[in-house]
């Protein structure tokens, strides 16, 4: 049991790795069960936490789960993962606020020059934004499975469609749709190989 | 505790959400107790299954952990920054391969075409390998609070310095670097705030 002396001494025990990690699999198919409005909070209440460049926090979620906007969102997806889609109960777009610069006085205080640094260079809005976002989308996917839901993350879709349809402002710019769910039956490809440490670990 | 059946339903532990995400802290000083290159390797091994754009995953990660290494990493890092990267035991260099492709027949064989598709655009490689790598830094965070260390990821530092010092060749891009270790008694800034949900999540 993960008991708080436990895991300042040997983190997480070993069903908690195998769910977040080593067992756990992306699904392409979604069985009918349904996920609640509560369970989609729970996700980002875990999600929200771990950190950022400055504490930003620039990603935005926006959860699609009736059938109007599965319908408005799915036309936009590439035509292999409309039908994953479909059978999703929940697909969540995450997307980057190009303009989450305005909220620095409030996230990062002691520093209110950053607000003016970030409002005169968009380019850099945009690259920094964009790598803290995809940060928060790699807690959010295993913020997913800590609630015991599965993910199926797909950057295959028609980016600028999904923006005009949902974001027609232009302030946020999606950078992912995530299904989730839980697994249907043939939820799952065989397990592509992981590089090797080799290719992938430097020591100094 | 975290038995499979129970993590189907009902998902990780409060424990094991209390290590990973809600009262887990970035750390900015560090106490000297040593991390082994033994759990060095569980962080990735933890980290390297989640999944990437394709199955790319284009993070590279460099443990900085002897004097020597230290030395040559620290110099290049933001004045503030380093006096807490002189306290931790190990620094982790977070970085792009701009090559990953390279590895594309290997981890996504069903769809070998891809190879040339980001053979000739660099562009798109360090896009998209930017985008996956940072999800992989998320995990790699994630994963090391899993084995019960403290992470403290910063962006304040020469990239293009850190980058000529390790990676001469041109191939390899730090993103971030990361503190690892255990806290000091004086390891934790205050808390700053998190953006409300009004402000991060909407629904369709």
């Amino acid at each position: 049991m993960d008991t708080p002396s436990e895991a300042g001494l040997t983190g997480l025990s070993a069903a908690g790795r195998n769910l977040l990690f080593t067992d756990a699999r992306t699904a392409s198919f979604f069985a009918p069960t349904p996920v609640t409005d509560e369970q989609l909070s729970e996700i980002w209440e875990l999600a929200k936490w771990p950190p950022t460049q400055a504490n930003t926090q620039p990603l935005r979620v926006l959860y699609v789960r009736t059938p109007e906007g599965k319908d408005r969102l799915i036309k936009h997806l590439a035509e292999g993962n409309r039908a994953k889609s479909q059978s999703a109960p929940v697909i969540a777009v995450l997307a980057l606020d190009t303009q989450f610069h305005e909220h620095v006085p409030q996230v990062f205080p002691h520093v209110p020059g950053l607000r003016d640094v970030f409002e005169n260079d968009l380019d850099k809005r945009i690259a920094d934004g964009t790598f803290s976002a995809a940060l928060q989308a790699g807690y959010f996917i295993i913020a997913a499975r800590a609630i015991g839901l599965y993910a199926g993350p797909m950057a295959g879709f028609d980016k600028a469609g999904v923006d005009a349809e949902f974001f027609p402002d232009g302030r946020f710019k999606s950078l992912v749709v995530v299904n989730l769910g839980h697994p249907a039956e043939n939820a799952y490809r065989d397990r592509l190989p992981r590089l090797d440490t080799t290719t992938t670990v430097q020591w100094a």
